[in-house]
C-alpha cells in the first residue's frame, strides 16, 4: 500500500512509519516540525536523544534497505501541497494516518495562546485532509488518531462501547409525524462526549468533522480512540540509535506513566495528582503500531458510517501505576494537589473488542515497565532536566500542581 | 447594559443593534465586512440598498440621538484587539451577541476554499470570543446565534426539544463499577446532530466548544437554535432609508423564502428544489430581534450548562410556502433539481416553549407575507441581477440545480 503518515516525526508517528515501512509498504512522512518548536518553546528536550528527521530517514534506508520519502507541509496551513500530495494520480496514497495534531492536554491548558493554538491547528489539520481527500477524487482511507478522552472518564453504568451507543428514547409520534401512543425508539448514536481539556475538546470536534464527510461524501475513515502509549522502543527503532524514539517526560508533554518513569530512575518521589484515584487506558507503543496495521487492512467500506476502534489493552488506577513502579525501583509516592479539572476517582470500564478479535496480542505493563525502567529511563538519566518534572498547568486559574517535599534538586 | 454585537453588519447584526440600542442599551458593533467582501467575490448585493456601516451608523444618531459604536476586528485572526474590547475594565461589556461567522450552507458547499474559509472562520471566531471571555476574567454572558440545522431534519418520533434529549441507557454496572443486574439508566444529552451542510456542521463545532467552556470555565452562554428568518424591517429599520437591513437573494445567500419574494415579484417561476417536501422552521426579523433581548433579559447562572432555545415560531413545508406566494402574486411554481444532499421530504416538530413563556408574540407568514411582496421586492425588483437566482453550490459532485423553464431573462 502507499501510505502517507502525518505527523510522522513524532512519538506515535516515527515507529509507525518504520513498522509500515518493514512491512513492506510504501512511506511518506508528511511534517512540520512543529513539535520540535514546541520542544525549544518549553526549553525541553525528548529524554532520548532524537536525530534530525534526515538524518533518521538515512539510517532507516541503511539499516532496512528501505526509503521513506517525506514533505515538509504544515497540514493546517499549507492545503495546496497536501492536495498535490494526496491527489497525485500516480504517487498518490492509499492510505493516509493522522497524527498532525498538538496533543498535549497541560500545554492546550497552558493560556490564550496555547489553546488557540491547539484549536486552530487540530481542527484545520483534521478539515484540510478531509477536504483534500474529496477534492482529489480518490477514494483515500483516512485513520485518525483520537482519543479514549473524548468519552470523559465516567462510567455510566456500563462499559464505554466503540464509539457508537445505543439508546432508547421515548416517542410519541409515528413515522408520518403524527401523535401516537408513547413508545420506546432505539437509536445508535455517537457515544455522548465529555472531554477534560481544550486538547480532548478538539479530538470531539475531529468525530463531528469525520461524521460529517463520512455521511456526505462518503468518505472512508477509520478513528482510533487510543488509550495513553507508554513504551518507547519498537523492534525498528530498537535496530539503531539514531532511529530511537521520542520519550516525553516534561509537566507538558510527559504522560503520567513516562514521568513516573524518569521520577523512579531519578529517585525522586513519584508525583502522584490528588488521590490518584484516576483511572486512564493504556496501550504500549508496540501494539499501538500493530493496531495501526489492523485498521488499515480493515477499512469500512464506502458509504459506511465512521469506524471506530478503543485502541488501547488495560486500565490502572494512577496510585496503582505509582506503587507497581515503587516496588521496582524503590521510588517513594508523593501526592500534589491535581492541575487538572476532573473526579479525583473514577472507574473506567471499556470495551476493546475490535482489535482483539483482529489478533492483537496485547503487551501488558506488568511485564513490561521494568524494562522501561532500566533501558530508558535509567540509560538516559544523564538527560534529564529536573526543572522540566512538575506540572505547571493551569486548567482554571489559580491552580496549581507544586513540587513534592524531598525531591532532588540534582541529576544522579 | 453594555452589549458588543459581533456581526453587527449583517442581515440579523444590523437589526439587533439598532432594536438593543432602541431599548437603550449600549452597544458597540464588531464587524470585518468580510459579508461585504463575499458580495464583491459573487458578484451579487443585497436586493435593499445598504449603506456603509459609517453612513448607518450617523443616520441612526441622527433618527434617534443614540451613538453605537463601532470597531472593526476580525474576530477569527484580531484576537488581541478582541481581548482589549471584552477586558475593558471601565467599558468592557456585559454581554456579547455573536452573529460573526460565515453563514450560507449553500457557499460553504461551493468548493474546498469556501469550505476551509468557514470551518476556519467559524470556529476560530467562535473560540477566540470564548477564550477572550476567560482570560478578561469578566463575567461575560455570550448569546450565539445558532441553527435549527444542528439537529437534522427528521423527526426520531417526537418534537425537537430546546438543545437537550433525555434517553435512557442499558446498565449492567453499580456506581462502583461492579456487575449488576440490567436496568436502565436516564440522561440528559445533548441532541445527536446531524449537520447537512460544512456551514450546519460548524454550528455543530461550535455547540461543543460552548459545552466545554461552560462546564470547564463556568461561562454563562446561550445558544439560540435560530429558524430562517424571513422578513427585513424592524420597526427601526424602517424609520430611515438609510437604516436599510441586507436582503439576499442570490443562490447562495437567499434563504428559500427571499428568494421565492424576488422569482415572485418578477413574474420569475418559484423555484421549488425537488418536490418541495422539505419542511423548514420560520422566524419574522422582528421577532429575532425581541428573542435577542429576551435572551440577554434571561441568562443562564454562572456554573450553569449552556441554555439553549429554539428561536423559531412556526414550519412549513417549502411546497407549501411556493404555493401561499403564488395565491398572493399569481406566480407559476417549477420543479428544479435539488442541489443539496437532503431527504425529499421529511417531517419537523419543534418545541419553543421557552421563548413563548417569556412572553414572545410571533408575526407570523400569512399575516406578514404581502407587506413582503409589496414592500420589499416589488419596490427594489429593478435592482435585481436574474443571473443571481438560481442556485448553483454542489453539495455533492455532479449535483446542480438548473434554471426552471420559462424563466424570464430581462428585469420588469
Ligand atoms: N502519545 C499518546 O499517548 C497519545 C494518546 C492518545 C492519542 N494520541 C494521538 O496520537 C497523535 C500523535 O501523538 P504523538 O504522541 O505522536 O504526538 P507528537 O507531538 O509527538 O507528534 C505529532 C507530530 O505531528 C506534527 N504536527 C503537528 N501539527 C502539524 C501540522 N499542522 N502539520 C504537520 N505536522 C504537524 C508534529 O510536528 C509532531 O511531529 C496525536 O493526534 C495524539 O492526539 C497520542
Ligand atoms: N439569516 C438567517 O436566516 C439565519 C438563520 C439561522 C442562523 N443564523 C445565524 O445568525 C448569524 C448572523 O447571520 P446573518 O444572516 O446576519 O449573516 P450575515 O452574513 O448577514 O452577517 C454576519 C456578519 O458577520 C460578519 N463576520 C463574519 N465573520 C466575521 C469575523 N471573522 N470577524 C468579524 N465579523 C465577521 C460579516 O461581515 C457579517 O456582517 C450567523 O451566525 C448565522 O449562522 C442566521
Amino acid at each position: 500500500m502507499k501510505i502517507v503518515v502525518l505527523g510522522g516525526d513524532g512519538f506515535c508517528g516515527w515507529p509507525t512509519a518504520l513498522h509500515l515501512s518493514d512491512a513492506g509498504h510504501d512511506v511518506t512522512i508528511v511534517d512540520n516540525f512543529s513539535r520540535r518548536a514546541i520542544d525549544a518553546e518549553l526549553g525541553a528536550s525528548s529524554l532520548t536523544p532524537i536525530r534530525p528527521l534526515a538524518e533518521r530517514l538515512d539510517a532507516w534506508e541503511e539499516v532496512s534497505g528501505r526509503r521513506i520519502g517525506f514533505a515538509e507541509i504544515d497540514v493546517a496551513r499549507d492545503y495546496d501541497a497536501l492536495l498535490a500530495l494526496i491527489g497525485d494520480e500516480e504517487n498518490g496514497p492509499d492510505a493516509v494516518v493522522h497524527f498532525a495534531e498538538q496533543r498535549a492536554a497541560p500545554y492546550s491548558m497552558k493560556n490564550s495562546r496555547t489553546k488557540r493554538y491547539t484549536v486552530d491547528n487540530n481542527t484545520n489539520a483534521t478539515h484540510n485532509l478531509l477536504c483534500a481527500v474529496v477534492e482529489s477524487g480518490r477514494d483515500v482511507h483516512v485513520v485518525h488518531l483520537g482519543t479514549m478522552g473524548v468519552y470523559g472518564y465516567g462510567t455510566a453504568g456500563m462499559k464505554i462501547p466503540e464509539g457508537y451507543l445505543t439508546v432508547q428514547v421515548t416517542a410519541d409520534e409515528d413515522a408520518a409525524g403524527n401523535p401516537a401512543e408513547e413508545h420506546q425508539v432505539s437509536q445508535e448514536i455517537l457515544y455522548p462526549s465529555n472531554p477534560g481539556s481544550v486538547y480532548h475538546m478538539t479530538k470531539v470536534l475531529d468525530q463531528h468533522l469525520f461524521a460529517y464527510y463520512a455521511k456526505n461524501d462518503r468518505l472512508r475513515i477509520t478513528d482510533l480512540h487510543q488509550g495513553i502509549i507508554w513504551g518507547t522502543h519498537t523492534p525498528q527503532t530498537a535496530r539503531d540509535e539514531r532511529l530511537i524514539n521520542r520519550f516525553d517526560y516534561d509537566g507538558d508533554y510527559g504522560t503520567v506513566l513516562n514521568r513516573f518513569l524518569v521520577q523512579a530512575a531519578l529517585g525522586y518521589p513519584l508525583t502522584v495528582h490528588g488521590t490518584g484515584g484516576q483511572t486512564r487506558a493504556f496501550i504500549h507503543i508496540r501494539d499501538m503500531v500493530r493496531c495501526i496495521e489492523l485498521a488499515l487492512a480493515n477499512p469500512p467500506e464506502r458509504g459506511d458510517r465512521v469506524k471506530i476502534f478503543n485502541q488501547m489493552t488495560e486500565t490502572h488506577r494512577v496510585r496503582d501505576l505509582a506503587e507497581l513502579l515503587g516496588r521496582i525501583s524503590g521510588a517513594q509516592v508523593a501526592h500534589v494537589p491535581n492541575p487538572r479539572n476532573e473526579s479525583a476517582e473514577n472507574e473506567l470500564h471499556v470495551v476493546n473488542d475490535a482489535f482483539l478479535e483482529l489478533g492483537l496480542k496485547p503487551t501488558t505493563l506488568s511485564d513490561g515497565l521494568l524494562h522501561e525502567v532500566e533501558d530508558t529511563a535509567r540509560r538516559y538519566a544523564d538527560r534529564v532536566d529536573l526543572d522540566k518534572i512538575p506540572a505547571r498547568s493551569l486548567w482554571t486559574r489559580g491552580n496549581r500542581a507544586g513540587v513534592p517535599e524531598g525531591a532532588p534538586t540534582q541529576r544522579p
